[in-house]
């Protein structure tokens, strides 16, 4: 049964599942070891596990019911290689602002994955849905965007669940990846996916190892007001 | 076990976890029992609990690692009057754009969450956060914004695996909100949470089950470029 038969109708004759200590327990195992992948095998991913994955998104939540989500898949060799060209160049700037061999290292890292995932999702907003009319953002029309964003996160988890690796690209200018997509002017790029199986599982993030960035405990407190 | 234990140090002594078919599928469940709830039970949620959420936000991803999100309690009954006073405000407004009885229906209801809900948090992204160095967000700052949602979604999951609902609240003036909750220039808002126990579970969005909304299968499309 899929994840859109168990959403049809309403759920009168539905059992609402009971989500045990054990389950709870294995929903914070995922947390812990869902990883920002860089290095990915080259072995496929078969459409009905990219499908699943997309399942799983349209279920995220979104302002006003907006579904404003876009995935375009990226097959091309041409386009993916236009891909990597837009990287090099924004990562070039960006390495300007940094000192040491450290940034270089992780850059090099996020170019592997460009090259070596199997499967390149683009993920854009739709600015210019009617879906939801417009429900809920008026005051903050950038829920459009976070509504992507929470669509990302669940493909993410679903992924991870099932072994599948996903790598958040961000630096990439935008509108380049937009033209070189031929997408309509009303998408917007949200995030750009690497996604394949992953060489090693770890529950630790890659920047806490290198010795990047550990925890920040400014993002633990609970303030009250 | 809290789930930052499991994340200290390296995983050379840590198994890395089974996520088996059963998981998977308990997974999909709460993808598709999630809600974006409205009517909340009064009872109050334990602190514990609300540890446990925060321990899980925490551990999502963000760009850089900058961990940029900031969890404000709103607990002062005059300021969350002062909140509900925005609200009623902004509602005011986005009304204006509507016709006929639907959409007041629907406000009524936000509204309703912002009375019952035991707990109240704000979510504010730190535009001024140095930590992760900057890294991956040159060319797309809004990742640190998105970095938020992750956390929010993460927290929103755990939420629900525990039986407890999360309503997002849109219909605000962040400034106005940044105003009441007297936090730091550099922080702006990215939600408005209402949390508690649900008064009811459902597989079916509200905004479904009332017609506003159905399924939109321009989100469900994989693009192919």
């Amino acid at each position: 049964m899929s994840v859109h038969d168990k959403n049809d109708g309403n759920n009168e004759a539905q059992d609402t599942p009971d989500f045990d200590d054990d389950f709870q327990g294995k929903l914070d195992d995922l947390f812990v070891w869902r990883r920002d992948v860089r290095n990915f095998r080259t072995d496929p991913v078969s459409d009905e596990l990219i499908d699943e994955l997309l399942d799983a998104a349209a279920l995220a939540p979104s302002v006003g019911n907006s579904q404003p989500w876009r995935f375009v898949s990226v097959e091309q060799d041409e386009r993916r290689e236009q891909i990597r060209g837009i990287f090099a160049s924004c990562n070039r700037e960006a390495l300007e602002d940094y000192r040491g061999e450290k940034a270089k290292l992780y850059a090099s890292l996020k170019l592997a994955g460009l090259k070596q995932a199997p499967v390149h999702l683009a993920v854009f907003v739709d600015t210019s849905t009617q879906t939801g009319s417009g429900l809920g953002r008026k005051t903050m029309p950038e829920t459009l965007q976070y509504s992507t964003v929470l669509a990302v996160h669940t493909l993410w988890l679903a992924a991870r669940a099932r072994g599948i690796g996903v790598g958040w690209v961000s630096i990439l200018d935008p509108e380049e990846v937009r033209a070189v997509l031929d997408v309509p002017d009303s998408w917007e790029l949200v995030g750009y996916l690497c996604v394949g199986y992953p060489v090693e599982e770890h529950a630790v993030p890659e920047l806490v190892r290198q010795g990047w960035q550990d925890r920040d405990n400014a993002a633990r407190i609970l303030h009250k007001r």
